[in-house]
């Protein structure tokens, strides 16, 4: 180890010779504790109590059996999950946000229906009535949802209408008579749906509904409606609904529809702390402006985001900790030797196919910690304002979508990489992405959430010309025109070829550097919005019908900038992760990795880079060639990789990564050696002529 | 409709006025007869037979029911269901090879595992007794296959070897004393394995082995061999197996595995058409050569690759449907007006995720027919020679990948574009890529089939040179080093770029010409081929194990190649049936579907095309541009091509492609609109102020 220690990282690229690679290794420990982030205990903790079987998903359950399997985990939890954990101390908790998602997000290991239908408990239904409530509503309702005595659902979803929350049809009007509210369901369009506990086991919900009082609609408000009978379970009057019946995944939680006919609640179930209204009926409300309040109540809900962008990660490192290990073992075709057949993991494509995912998980890790620690900082108080709250939102609008589906892309490609075993339940692989497959659109619709985003980074560069004066404008402007004017004028292009052409491994040597892939990259981010606000400039004078038009004929860019922009984001914080590696050896592996993400990120938008001049076709053949090296390079360190995601066999549960796989090669060659050592073994026909 | 026909086709673009547009449709009977294809009487009477809802999935079912249900659905079509038309008239058929796959395709409609539980009923265990039989086994064990009253496992695959089958380990070894073959499994990974009707229902199968008589090895063969008791269900002496238990979906089949300690059968067993031993055990075979006689054994059974192409195109169909039904119908979030919401389909970015696999649906549609005419053409004998059947492998091992691998993508961004109702089992979706998940990895594995492909390239590619003379190929090698230095000279680039700027529509125009896309199509297939030849030159004198070394360097190129191979094989389809459309406003629309698929390609590999100086960047702007423009043409067109693939509700069977959603939200609107008009409606809390 002595000798790479003395090496510096940033020159690994100037050997061509993979013989100085053989002193390095990763530290599999240190590595799973960068691994574990913020909340090492806690994750280790939820992993220890997910090790007893009582959690662990039995595959092939009916959805009754299944369902009722979940709601029992539930139960324990409540008991011995600290599941308060982010509640005041007074309900039992720490007020410890970040530690409390943490701690949900590892429930994936056992069974992604355990994660959801806990975070519909806790994460939303308990959540609600806690940050859209005050203390009156805490007192009231708080204990029962904590302890699970009263399983609720989150009604806020309806049959019409999904992402856009605002357009619900749902009402809750108030009666000053009797000092109630009145919740009714207009139309079949309205009813509540796809909400987990409300097919089976939920006795209230919290129902989001258009506030009416006296004659005027206040939006959007969250109200606790008792939905059915405790001793009975049957809907209490007024109120009706039906099972969604099975689904794609998550069969373990019970969702369904709800609807409800002039269902009276006192005037007290209201969640109040951000509108109300007195017994005689007025409106009250801490925030003025009815849109600011509406995303004010919706913001307080970004922790489903944030968690399933943990869940996601999860799911795919289980994955690939599945893959990789058989592509390890599973051996297929006899290349150069007779009696040895080759390791799937040495076939080129096998390491195309599974290590850019690989270094991809890596990032979405990082980022995902990142993201978990601002999560923190907001909801503790350390640090909420509404810019933080803002960044917060837009963070994890960004790395949901791009986590979930990658989550999706990688279980499917670790299936693949598994063949017909990766298909059999027990392995686990096929169950997961059924799960996780409706992670990219609840929650918000990760299209819908990566327009949020790109509206956001549009208004950011707005505002960065908003503090200028016009002169200055001017000056950006020009320089931006000189900019394109260089990037497109082939002469210049053509100089820089000729330049590359000399030394490519030069070349590879600046794509390699850390300042050159964030050029790289931040470029392309604030190229592509710069672009698309110039292009949308005229929408400023046009009618609301050529506004709208000329947005949607920009919505597919709006969205590919936000892509790049949470690919960024999932960049800088593999980056900064890099020196929380201590281990030399292991940082240099993983700058490795980070060089694979950063570099197939380019090789994805080469395009991009090539169409606007940001590189020439000689550097931009270098990427790919780059690619192909750094994969020959991590390829023998793809296990310690894995490993150390820190899962055990009792997570993973997967037969195909137990080393069956290779102790049944081991009996097969012990066969033929003795076969061939008896001088028994029968003579190829193609010997014998 | 009459200025449409006076219009040519190609002169399409010259139009940026889209009003010109308004006077096309597509004329969805004609498009739905296109698209039947080669055996459209038989595709509608298996589509009538597949509305009978006795071969409907029940989603929810219990693998148990699940299992027995598919069971008896292949009893009734035993009966019912010409499933002999591919076999020869004395046991009931036509010889009729094509129209067989073509009914069995449409099964799919009802449920992916009534295909594939008859694909392993006949198209691979009777059709196995037939093709690698002789007039004696199909006497003998043929009729009882056909009826079902043997329902039989096709016993190739083994734990351990999947994709290699010459590497099989089970043997069948002559005993002349009792003129009986010894059935064996001799280790663990040799236990056959994922095979249909093996884990409960058949009783009998074909097993894979290498035959041994007199110390010699012949390789693989295939074997009858009772494996059930018919009467008990009981695994008969010496044999033994499990179930695969449940898997990622196609659970109405019955996969397992299965083992033989030293089971007898009679030498006549022996399915003996290109292999036999006599009495005496002397091994007799029409083809000499060992590796021949495999790959002739093997290629016997491309009919099960032909058909999964032609599943996937059923399902990618399906899920399309659904999909861009609910699309037209769903709306969400207000635009422009406050009482309309926008329908989804009227988003570009649901158009830039929706259309472009409709037309790659569409591509892949065409391409299978002409497989499936090949495929015809072969197996009946009218064009029956090595170098036909070695092209219909080829052409089934390209397309097979391609278009599961498409259906996977299709089925998930259908079920994402239908939101929530999506996830849900009623609308079918996630069944379906449950179903197709393992087309990807069974009946050849789709990365191992591509690089069967790229290597059949590269033989080609090297026998053009064998012709030649080395004057010949001097000049040839000078030629390409040419073209290379001028797509490569800046210079060159620098003028074309110049030119394209002047006028970006005649840029476009070019690229929709069918010239240009089949140029750059093909251009890319030969250069990448003769790029990975000349890379692979020195393995001729190299070691084996540094000629491996070498080929494993470039095995990503060649998978790709033969990607890109597969992309021009669909689009030549593609184009190939424009000309079958004889109503010039449907040709008209195909055409631009057509356009959308090749410039999707090249889109795709734009990277590609700038690197190799094959397109300016300016003209490679105009790719995008011109997608963008087709998108908004066929928008307007884009139920009618869904329409044309020609289901009914009772094959489609999503309750949200059946115009409930539309029902609910004219129903919403009714009541928005009478609230207004009774001036009883809530007055928004912004208004009111």
């Amino acid at each position: 180890m002595s000798t790479t220690t003395q090496r510096p990282v940033t020159s690994i690229d100037d050997a061509g010779d993979p013989r100085l690679d053989a002193d390095v290794a990763v530290d599999v420990g240190h590595l799973g504790e960068v691994l574990l982030g913020h909340y090492p205990e806690l994750r280790l903790a939820a992993r220890k109590l997910m090790a007893d079987e009582r959690f662990h998903r039995i595959e092939g359950q009916s959805v009754p059996e299944h369902r009722e399997r979940v709601l029992g985990q539930l139960r324990l939890l409540a008991v011995e999950g600290d599941v308060h954990r982010s509640f005041p101390s007074r309900f039992g908790g720490f007020d410890d946000h970040g530690g409390f998602l943490a701690r949900f997000e590892e429930l994936t290991h056992a069974d992604p229906s355990l994660q959801i239908k806990s975070g519909v408990q806790w994460g939303l239904f308990a959540s609600a009535i806690y940050h859209l409530g005050t203390e009156r509503n805490h007192d009231e309702f708080l204990a029962d949802a904590l302890s699970i005595k009263v399983p609720g659902a989150f009604a806020m979803t309806e049959t019409g209408h999904g992402s856009d929350v605002a357009a619900i049809g749902t009402t809750a009007t108030y009666d000053v008579a009797t000092q109630e509210f009145v919740i009714h369901t207009p139309f079949r369009a309205a009813w509540k749906d796809y909400l987990g506990n409300a097919g089976q086991h939920g006795t209230a919900a919290v129902v989001f509904a258009r506030l009416v009082t006296q004659g005027v609609d206040h939006g959007v408000h969250a109200i606790y409606v008792p939905i059915r009978d405790e001793a009975t379970m049957e809907f209490l009057p007024g109120v009706g609904g039906e099972d969604d019946g099975l689904k794609g995944g998550l069969n373990g939680i019970d969702n369904g529809r709800l609807w409800f006919d002039h269902v009276r609640v006192p005037r007290t179930n209201l969640l109040n702390r951000y509108g109300d209204v007195t017994p005689e009926g007025v409106y009250e409300s801490p925030i003025d402006s009815p849109g600011r309040r509406f995303f004010t109540m919706l913001g307080t809900l970004v922790q489903g985001r944030v968690s399933l962008d943990g869940a996601a990660v999860v799911a795919s490192r289980l994955g690939l900790t599945i893959a990789v290990t058989y592509g390890n073992q599973r051996r297929q075709f006899a290349s150069s030797s007779p009696t040895e057949e080759v390791v799937l993991l040495d076939y080129a494509e096998h390491q195309r196919r599974l290590l850019p995912l690989l270094a991809e998980t890596y990032a979405a890790g990082f980022a995902h910690e990142d993201l978990l620690a601002a999560f923190d900082d907001v909801f503790s108080g350390r640090n909420d304002t509404p810019e933080t709250r803002e960044d917060l939102e837009t963070l994890a609008a960004a790395l949901k979508p791009t986590s979930t589906w990658h989550a999706l892309n990688t279980l499917q490609v670790s299936r693949e990489a598994c063949g017909g075993a990766g298909f059999l339940a027990e392995n686990r692989i096929t169950g997961l992405r059924a799960d996780l497959d409706v992670y990219a659109t609840f929650e918000g619709d990760n299209t819908v959430l990566l327009q949020l985003v790109g509206k956001r980074l549009l208004a950011d560069y707005s505002k960065t010309f908003k503090h200028l004066d016009a002169v200055k404008v001017a000056r950006l402007v020009a320089e931006r025109a000189a900019d394109a004017a260089r990037y497109r004028t082939p002469l210049r292009r053509a100089t820089q070829t000729i330049a590359d052409v000399g030394d490519p491994r030069r070349s590879a040597g600046q794509l390699r550097e850390t300042t050159t892939q964030r050029e790289l990259l931040v470029d392309r981010v604030e190229t592509m919005v710069a672009e698309i606000a110039q292009a949308l400039r005229p929408a400023q004078k046009a009618s609301p019908q050529e506004a709208a038009a000329l947005f949607n004929a920009h919505q597919h860019e709006l969205v590919e900038a936000a892509k790049a922009h949470a690919e960024l984001v999932q960049w800088e914080s593999f980056t900064a992760a890099l020196e929380r590696v201590t281990d030399p050896s292991t940082r240099q592996i993983l700058t490795w990795v980070r060089d694979l993400f950063g570099l197939s990120l380019i090789e994805r938008h080469l395009t991009w880079y090539l169409l606007n001049g940001r590189l020439s076709a000689g550097r931009a053949r270098t990427v790919t060639s780059y690619i192909d090296r750094l994969l020959t390079r991590l390829r023998p360190h793809a296990q310690s990789l894995v490993d150390a995601f820190g899962y055990e066999q009792v997570h993973l549960r997967a037969p195909i990564a137990s080393g069956a796989e290779a102790g049944r090669q081991d009996e097969a060659r012990a066969y033929y050696k003795a076969q061939r050592a008896s001088g028994d073994a029968p003579v190829p026909e193609k010997h014998h002529r």
